[in-house]
């Protein structure tokens, strides 16, 4: 792998300082320049991924026992936000890995989690999705001391240029769900490079191909197994809590943007009475109403990252009262900032006026990129949901999904 | 003063148990019973007035050392939204009880708002406020030791049935706007009782009139006076902290309304698959968005509240920066609450359906109160004030509305 | 019936001037300056019932064949949404009562209606409501040559201060829904006289009890029956263009207010640029936003109109198609003028500020009256019956709600 | 002029069958099966510009008295709409062509515009843009016989491949602006074709530069001059009911595609009841939403476009009252389509799920478009204009906008 000269410093300056967030944010600095042009490109962002290898990053949530740096969710978040602020592709992908090792953490046991945690610690592996519930086309069948993944599987997000994979399939005999964690490079495994969306263009979320690939007993995800206890169930809060710090940060990301463009590039209208387009009272009023939007969604985000910490402390102490506590949090936080995120990704345009849709600019990607990741789950089966907890007392039921 | 029995009871528990929220639900159960029939009638809610100077919840933020409960202005707030629930008239005047407290409390000496604590506490006073900046008619003329208020006023919100009065008056040299705090009974003063309006009823917030009321110097608040000091600057932030909690109690106790309704009564329509209103898909949807909505008034509100409490306690050495951002923080909870109050108050009938409008239920009541209550200051101002800050990084300019 | 003396100026002038709208405008005027006054006071508005009695009006839509002014439906609702400006209860009230014309029409054989409709011509009767599908509690059980109705039901618009009823029933043998006009007065119908609703106060929409009420064979609304045809099925798509036209009504007066009062009261806030609170470009672009929804939701009512007036005017050749086509037209513009009726309602405090709550003007009635009546039937099923439609091609299946 | 061999057929078709909406159709038919591919190379779509020029379309409205089709506005503008349905860049220089054509009608001598209508309509000239009245940098020079226009402009609708140009520029004398017809081949014109903006991506929207081009007197636009005349003053009326027609075009092509997708790609989710998307109750209901909002601004346009035929009907006999009439209809027209269009463009997805993000489908060009289209002028400053009809009758100033 060829690192970056840049890395070492990173390192070293992740080691002494303990400071993530000022890691994160050099690097989203970087990211910055470069996220207009390679969303056009579409495709893998194989240098800024290997800046994240490069960086330590990889290994925040990795407890220090383990070589990581021990960050909490929340801290992890708030990084996994302040990428997408910039490039909202790397801030999934960044994500995802994480989310990858607390599927391990959640659903297998510390014999299998730990050696991996070390080892993605030691060696900054990149962990990638080929896990989708609804995807039943992976289908595993035993053996003895092994299992065979063959089929094809969508939305396989990250997985190419990762180190290791989950994978899901259907068991040929119960037709449950199964998973296992795998190196990517395994025979018989096929990333295909072939996710060419309208947004989240760099996120590699296409499809992947198991042909008869030899999953040992040991890599799969049997113990405790998915979902099997409120503490596991944590995994589907933890990726939706993802998508809301996802969106999140891509709304911050726009009204950034706009911000400056108002400021520094906009012309009052030849009708308004204000001498600049920052003194325009539509233009203002705009960016109040856009300010709250995005206040709420941050004080929801930030409840819901502080109870997740909490209920992800509890460890397998955790029951399922606490477990649906949080999922209401986590799941109110994702609607507001799913409606933020695409009000202030589409609002936008109206504070800056017809120049700001310039090609350079690229201010379209942040629509682009929200509206694509916001369909990953129906918000109208999300408030559903909600409607439940809020009239019927009735706690989320656990899936993939909530 | 003919204090209910209870009263005795009430003031041993708040002072056993140091629990006024406790006492406060107690109260707030009573409330709701008459609530309905109260609205219809306006006018004064004398019994319920008594009530609350028997509680002793009227020396809520009083210190201990003036005799109060010494509660924070947090924890004062989420008394007024508590009450505020189910009767938003008796939490408004509640609420601006205590918000008298503060005005003296900010633009006074010690030696005056001491003494006024000390007897708040002591005799149960109920404050009302004949503070209105808006309104010039009432002028201020000086005298060798006393000054003479004469002039109309209106929206003096729980003014009639007070022991005291907040008063302002334009400076017949200067212009400019003064404040007294004088016993309601003051030779002069009359209160009319004209409030008759469409929502809010039993706040009292008519006219009253000054016929050469004579002032004290001593009565004056003129050191620091209003709005001279970051500090003194908190009284409109606190003001606006009050709305924003009255509205988002009201909208929880139509939330709360609506579902008792929905489960207990409603019906599903005809050609709903659902074997309940409860269950079914739509209004399970409205369910969901109004609990988001809720969710984030609540967050803002809590996190305004808490940020109030951290100003408030570093009184006079408060600076310009850390009062408006406090300032910001309320005013985005306000505007959040605001929109929520009146969206809930307005859909809560689409989950009930038409019975729901029935005379006896008087639901229309939240919509009436949050309606009226939201128009004290423009809601489009606020978004203007807020987008100053968002884009322009300008501070809310301290008056008695920002 | 005591006939106001101005009542023979009125039917001279309409049938000299053939200007129903110019009687209405005139009676809307009378109408207006005690409106606020008999919402707060509820009941029946018997002066004014008798002002539309004696103003030939309640013959509008009748066929001058049988004595009538022979406007259309267009020209027959236009009256009611002119109406419906300043007093949505006597809009409804009259607006049913042509409903009922309509019903008898569509519902019964020539020999049946023809007679109805000389007699209410000739004697201005009103025809009131006791038909509601939804209530079952009325029951119908045959007898050689009559049928016995006996049972309760609930909103009977209009049915106080009438001389004609149609009541529904439930075949006591199939289990069927009959119909029957019957006269108010027939020994064994009470009508209670008890709605006390938070809208709509003054359309007497309570209940009423049918005790052994002899209906006779000719009575019963049999041939061809409710629902029977498609023409026949033209009856609920009328019941839900009336609404549509009395909920744009009463967004136009509300609109007609806010305007008034914006004009003529309201001040600019404090911190507007504006001279005039007509100038404020808040305000500007309010009344600005509530003009584009008022402009849609007339020009989808316009629409739908003259459909209908297409559709009725082919009679019993009107196939399914085109009764749905028409259908599928007022649904839209009926759910168009439900989100404008509450917008317009609700927001026009924006546009006037806090002195516009008061309780003289009582501006919270067209709010009250407009939410009152669109829970009628809900809106959610209406959007789910037109997403049939838009996606699935499928019509809305006829009903007493489609 | 390379004109494909259809070109004979379907002018012979337009001209036998008078069926102009029809060659319209199987021209969009054409376009719509290359349209992602050329939103994606952005650049000049020459091939389906000839098609265009050879349809016979360009002379649409042009007079049958000069050769043209003679259509009405009206039916003009149903043609723009139902090319946008499939390519609203398409829609947009046809629409353009067209508007030129209306500037040159409107603002110059029948001497003048009669020989470009029948040179237009005898060689299937394309008409481009370079009028541009906010963008002064184009100066104009007077010299004997003739005017000097050098300088350069910005957004150039059309430029790129047409034969005539309208170009302004500022007078260097009295700082007017003064307007041109010229062949687009002109000595000194050169058109960038540096147009790569987020939407609209074949429109050739770029810059262009004048330099020392020589326009003759009769080539100027003098007689009776920009705005000059309340039926001058149409210009802009029509050039926002052009926008009006092109934005609820691409709603409606959003509207098409998503349809389609939910019927035949998308699925269920897991949590649904219905077997199949589009028997989904959240499905359903959006789709009702959309209709009706769909519903509403069609009817909106419609009746702005029967307003603008009976206005440009009278002629100079026009009176300011009637453009206004049409100009406050046209732009309640504008604001409800870029409501429309906005929404449509972006809720689609709601309906279809995240597989219809491909890459493939390009569906996210609808939003990219109209988000584009809709910034040509703040649509807060068309609320504002709309505000001073409604609220103080103030009409619309004539201007290049309004």
């Amino acid at each position: 792998m060829a690192v970056p000269q840049a890395s070492a410093a990173f390192i070293a300056r992740v080691t002494a300082a303990r400071d993530p967030l000022a890691v994160a944010r050099a690097l989203a600095d970087t990211f910055a320049v470069t996220a207009a042009a390679r969303d056009k490109a579409g495709g893998t962002p194989k240098a800024e991924r290997d800046q994240l290898r490069a960086s330590g990053l990889l290994s925040l949530v990795i407890p220090r026992e383990q070589g990581g740096l021990g960050a909490s969710w929340s801290e992890t978040l708030a990084i996994v936000r302040e990428i997408a602020r910039v490039d909202s592709s790397l801030a999934h992908v960044f994500g995802f890995h994480h989310l990858m090792l607390a599927t391990v953490r959640l659903f297998s046991r510390p014999a299998q989690w730990r050696p991996w945690f070390e080892q993605t610690a030691a060696k900054q592996w990149f962990w990638g999705n080929a896990l989708n519930p609804l995807d039943t086309r992976t289908v595993v069948r035993r053996h003895p001391g092994w299992r065979d993944f063959s089929g094809r599987k969508s939305f396989c997000s990250g997985a190419m240029d990762s180190e290791m994979l989950i994978a899901s399939g259907v068991d040929a005999e119960g037709g449950g769900l199964l998973l296992a964690a795998v190196p990517t490079g395994r025979s018989g495994i096929t990333v295909h490079g072939d996710w060419n969306n309208m947004g989240q263009r760099q996120t590699d979320s296409g499809s992947a191909t198991f042909e008869n690939v030899r999953v040992e007993e040991d890599e799969m995800l049997l113990d405790p197994g998915p979902l099997s206890t409120p503490f596991a169930c944590l995994r589907p809060v933890l990726a939706q809590l993802l998508f809301a710090n996802l969106f999140l940060g891509i709304a911050e990301g726009a009204f950034a943007q706009a911000r400056r463009y108002t400021r520094q590039e906009a012309r009052p209208w030849f009708r308004s009475a204000a001498d600049s387009a920052s003194q325009d009272p539509y233009v203002l009023r705009h960016y109040g109403q856009l300010w709250v939007e995005l206040e709420g969604a941050r004080a929801l985000v930030e409840r819901a990252s502080t109870l997740f910490d909490e209920a992800w402390r509890q460890g397998e102490t955790l029951n399922a009262e606490a477990r649906a506590k949080v999922a209401v949090a986590v799941a109110t936080a994702k609607v507001a900032s799913t409606r933020t995120g695409l009000d202030v990704s589409n609002r936008l345009f109206e504070v800056t006026g017809a120049r700001a849709t310039h090609g350079e600019l690229a201010l379209d990607r942040y629509w682009r990129n929200v509206r694509t990741q916001t369909l990953h789950d129906p918000v109208d089966y999300k408030l559903h949901e909600l409607g439940e907890w809020a009239l019927n007392d009735v706690p989320p039921t656990p899936s993939f999904y909530s």
